[in-house]
C-alpha cells in the first residue's frame, strides 16, 4: 500500500522548518520508510523540479549536517512532487484528484494523508472541497483518508466549534489528527511514564501529599517578526489554551484503563472538564496578564512590545499570563495548579514543579516544620530531565538538615536520539495511532475554560501589568499564590547545576 | 571544667588506629577543643615521654598528611599522659586516683571519661575497681563520670547480661555509652534524615508500598591475621547482632516523638522487640551460614578459611550469614527484611536496597506487570550516597519503558568533611548526648534474637555451606528469598556508574 502525504501550505514556513525535515528523518532509516510519496500543494508557482530543488536547499538548513547523507537525500527528494493550485477554489480539486490518481499504484487501496498547514480560515473549506472531489471518504477495503490539522484549532470557542463542525462534516473523528507538537515531545510523554510505570510516585500523587503544582513555559525572546500574528493571538491563546492546559492534564489525569487512544484521551478530557470554570471574581483574582516593556540588557536596548513592528501603540495584547487553576475532583481538591507563560523572560524553559507537603511533624533542630519542602521537577525543555529535591543531614555534629538533589537527564541515555516531536507524530498518524493528538472534545473543553477570560479582558479594564523585558513578569503574579509562596524560578535555590545551568 | 579521658587499653590497636586520630582531629580545630587531658592506662611499661613519642609516631600513620600541622600536633601531644598499671588489679587503682587528682585543676568539678578498649572480660572488673577507688560516682555539682564501652558487648545473651549487670552496678545507665562506630557514620544517621526530614518517603514507607528490604554488609578481605579472634566470634556475632540489626531498626523504626536520646532509642528497641523470634524451623529455613573456601583470583591463590592461621582445620565458624527477618507490627507485617554479611566477597560494600511494590496495574506494552520495580538504594560505604531507580520512556516510538536512575553522592557536598565516626561519637559522649550509643535493653534484646540461632547451630548439624573466596556466598542464600527474588549485588543491573564503580 502506498501512502501519499498531501501538504497544503507546501511553501510555508512550517513545511520547510518542521515537516520536510521530519519526513526526511523518517525516510532516512529505510526500515521505517513505508512506500510513500509527498505531494506539495499551494498557490506558489513551482513545478516538480523547482519544488524539489527548493526542498533540497531548505533541507540542508534544517537537518543536522551529520544526518545528511547524499544518497538518502536523493532518494527522499525523489519521492516529492508538487501541484500548483489554489486550495480555496473548489474547481481546482479535480486537478488534485488526477494527480493523486497518477501517484497511486494500487488504486483505491492507496492512502492519502492531508496535512493542513495553511491559515486556519482554509480549514473550513478544504474538507468540503476534498469531499466534493471524492477524496475524503474511506471506502471499505480501501486506503485511509486522514487529515492532520495544525494548530491553532480556532480563535475562540465559537470559531473552534465552527472549524470542528466543518471538518467533521466530511471526515469522521477517527480520520482527524489535530497535531500539537507539544504532545510529541519525549518529556511530555514521560510524565505518563513517570507516573504510571513506577510504583512510588502515584501513591503520593494527590491532595494528601502534594501542596501545589507549578508549570512554567517561558521564552527569552520577544515576538520577533510576528507582530501581526501576535497582536491577534496573545499569550493565552498562543500557549495556555493548548500547551499549558495539556501539561496540567498530564499531571492531573487519573490512570487510564490502558494506554490506548480512547482511554488516554478520555482521561485528559476528564481533567479539562474538572477544571473549575472562572467566575468574574476568579478572573480578577486568579489571573494576571502582563506585557513586556522596554529595558536594557548587557547595555543593549530591548524594545517594549508596543514598539515592535506590527503592534498597536496602545495594544492590550498580553505577552505574559499567570493563573491559578483549581481542579474540582477527589484527587486534587484544594491543590492549586499555578501556570504561567511569557515572552522576554530571563531564560527559555518549560518545566513542572511538584511541591510536596511538608512532614506532618518535624523532628530536627527544634524547628517548627520542615524548612524546605520536597520538590519533583520535570524539565520539559531544554536539558530534558527529572530532578528530585529532598533533604539530608549536613555532615558533622548534630542534625543540621540540608537540601540536596538528585537528577536524571535524558542526555545520559547517550546514543538514543531524542526524537523530533513532528517525526513521532507524523509516524503515529501514518500508522493510525491518534493517542497523542488532540480530540475535538478536548479542544472545545479547553476553549470553554479560557474563552470567558478573553471575553472578560476585552470587555473590562482588567489590569495589564507592564514588566521590563528580561524579567520574570509582573510582581503581581506572585500574589496569585496562596500562603506567601512564590514562583520557583529555574536556577534559584537549586543545588544542581547540571540541569539548571542557563542563568 | 577540665575533662580527663582515661583510655584503658592505651597501647592497643584501636587506640592508635581510631581513638587517638579522632581525638587529634577534634583538638585540631581549637573551637571544639574543650580543656581536656588524655591519660593512657595499661600494662605496657611506658612513661609519659615514651608514650607521647609512641603516639606521635603512630599519629602520622593514621591521620591524613594534610591534616597534620606541626604546632597542632605538638599542642595535642602535650595533653597526653600515661600511667602504667594493671587494670585487673584492684590495688593499682589508688595510683590511678592519684594521677587523676594531679591532672585535675578544679577538684571534683572536673570530669572523667573512661574509655574501655580492653578485652571484654575486663569490662566486668574495671567498673567495680573504679568504684572502690571512688572514681565512679557522680557527685551533685561535680563533674561527670562516664564510661565508653567498646563492642563486643558480650558473647551471647548470658555474657552480655552479665557484663551489663556488672557495669550497671557501679554506673547508672545515663553514664554508660556503648559505642558502635556504625551509628557514628553519616550515612547511617542519614537514614533518619531521609525518612523524617522529607515529606515524600514516609507515606510509602510501609507494607503497602514496600515489597522487601535487603541489607548487605560485605568485605572483600578474609579474616586477615585475626584467626584466633574470629574463630570465637563468627559473622553473626561480628556483624549481624550489632551492625545489621541496627540498620534494620533504622529502616523500620516508627517516627520518634522527637529526635532526643530517649525517644529515638525507644523506637530502635521497639523494632528489636518486634522482630519475630526464630523458631527451630525458622533457623533451618530462614538462616543460611557459609564459610569461604580456597579459590583463585587473578591467578593468585586465596586461602580457604580453614587454612588461615589460628583456625581449626575442621572449624564450623561461619564467615557468611544471610537471613530473613520478619517484623511483626502493623507497618511491616509481610515485608521480609533480608540481611547478609560475609568475608571474602567480590567487593567491600554496605548498602540498603528498598524494593518497592510494582504498580497495581500496568499500562504499557501489553506487559502483565511493571517489569522492573522501583528501588531506593542507600549506600552506607564506600561512596556514601542515595540512588533511586525508576523507569522512564525510552526515546522513540511507542512506550518502551527503560529503567533509569538518579543519585546523590555525599562527595558532591564538596568542602564538607565526612566526619570520622569515632570523632562524632567521642564528642557526643563528652557533651553528654547518648543518642547514637547503644542502650542496654537494645543489647539484650538483640542477643535474645540471635542467641537461639547460635545455640541451635552449635547443637545441630545445620549445614555450613562452602563458597569460593571472592564470590557472593553460597547459592543457598538466594533460596531464602520469596517469590524467586535474588540478592541485589552492587554493579549488577545498575545504570549508574558513579556509585557502583567497584567491580
Amino acid at each position: 500500500m502506498r501512502q501519499i502525504i498531501v501538504i497544503f501550505g507546501a511553501s510555508g514556513d512550517l513545511t520547510k522548518r518542521k515537516l520536510i525535515p521530519a519526513l526526511y528523518m523518517l525516510d532516512k532509516d529505510g526500515d521505517r520508510g513505508a512506500d510513500y510519496r509527498i505531494l506539495g500543494v499551494g498557490r506558489s508557482v513551482y513545478d516538480g523540479d523547482s519544488y524539489r530543488a527548493y526542498i533540497e536547499s531548505e533541507l540542508t538548513k534544517y537537518v543536522k549536517n551529520h544526518e545528511l547523507d547524499d544518497s538518502k537525500v536523493r532518494r527522499f527528494i525523489g519521492k516529492i512532487d508538487y501541484l500548483s493550485m489554489d486550495p480555496s477554489d473548489i474547481n481546482e480539486y479535480n486537478k488534485l484528484r488526477e494527480r493523486l490518481d497518477s501517484l497511486s499504484i494500487n488504486g483505491s487501496a492507496d492512502s492519502y494523508l492531508y496535512y493542513f498547514s495553511t491559515p486556519p480560515k482554509l480549514y473550513k473549506v478544504i474538507p468540503s472541497f476534498l469531499a466534493s472531489a471524492g477524496l475524503a471518504k474511506e471506502e471499505p477495503g480501501g486506503g485511509y483518508r486522514r487529515v492532520i490539522v495544525e494548530k491553532p484549532f480556532g480563535y475562540d470557542l465559537e470559531s473552534a466549534t465552527s472549524i470542528s463542525r466543518e471538518i467533521c462534516r466530511y471526515f469522521n473523528e477517527n480520520q482527524i489528527y489535530r497535531i500539537d507538537h507539544f504532545l510529541g515531545k519525549e518529556t511530555v510523554q514521560n510524565i505518563m511514564a513517570l507516573r504510571f510505570a513506577n510504583g512510588i510516585f502515584e501513591p503520593i500523587w494527590n491532595r494528601n501529599y502534594i501542596e501545589r503544582i507549578e508549570i512554567t513555559a517561558v521564552e527569552n525572546l520577544g515576538i520577533e517578526k510576528r507582530g501581526g500574528y501576535y497582536e491577534e493571538t496573545g499569550a493565552l491563546r498562543d500557549m495556555v489554551q493548548n500547551h499549558l492546559i495539556q501539561l496540567v492534564a498530564l499531571c492531573a489525569a487519573e490512570p487510564p484503563v490502558s494506554f490506548t487512544e480512547k482511554e488516554f484521551r478520555d482521561e485528559i478530557v476528564k481533567v479539562y472538564r474538572s477544571i473549575k470554570p472562572f467566575s468574574k471574581e476568579d478572573i480578577e483574582k486568579s489571573v494576571v496578564r502582563g506585557q513586556y516593556t522596554s529595558s536594557e540588557r548587557n547595555g543593549e536596548y530591548i524594545k517594549g512590545y508596543r514598539e515592535e513592528a506590527g503592534v498597536d501603540l496602545s495594544s492590550h495584547t498580553e505577552t505574559f499570563v499567570a493563573m491559578k487553576l483549581e481542579i474540582a475532583n477527589w484527587r486534587w481538591k484544594g491543590v492549586p495548579f499555578y501556570i504561567r507563560t511569557g515572552k522576554h523572560m530571563p531564560t527559555k524553559v518549560t518545566e513542572i514543579v511538584v511541591h510536596f507537603r511538608k512532614t506532618p511533624h518535624y523532628l530536627f533542630n527544634n524547628l517548627p516544620e520542615q524548612p524546605v519542602s520536597n520538590q519533583l521537577i520535570i524539565r520539559i525543555q531544554p536539558n530534558e530531565g527529572v530532578l528530585l529535591k529532598f533533604a539530608l543531614k549536613q555532615p558533622g555534629r548534630g542534625f543540621e538538615i540540608k537540601p540536596v538533589s538528585m537528577d536524571f537527564t535524558y542526555d545520559s541515555l547517550g546514543g538514543l536520539p531524542t526524537e523530533d516531536a513532528y517525526m513521532r507524530l507524523i509516524e503515529d498518524c501514518m500508522s493510525g495511532d491518534p493517542t497523542l493528538f488532540t480530540r475535538s472534545d478536548a479542544v472545545e473543553q479547553s476553549w470553554k475554560i479560557f474563552d470567558p477570560v478573553i471575553k472578560y479582558w476585552n470587555e473590562n479594564k482588567t489590569p495589564l501589568y507592564g514588566y521590563p523585558a528580561g524579567t520574570w513578569g509582573p510582581l503581581e503574579s506572585d500574589l496569585l499564590m496562596e500562603g506567601g509562596a512564590t514562583w520557583t524560578n529555574p536556577c534559584k535555590n537549586l543545588t544542581n547545576t547540571d540541569i539548571y545551568c542557563e542563568l
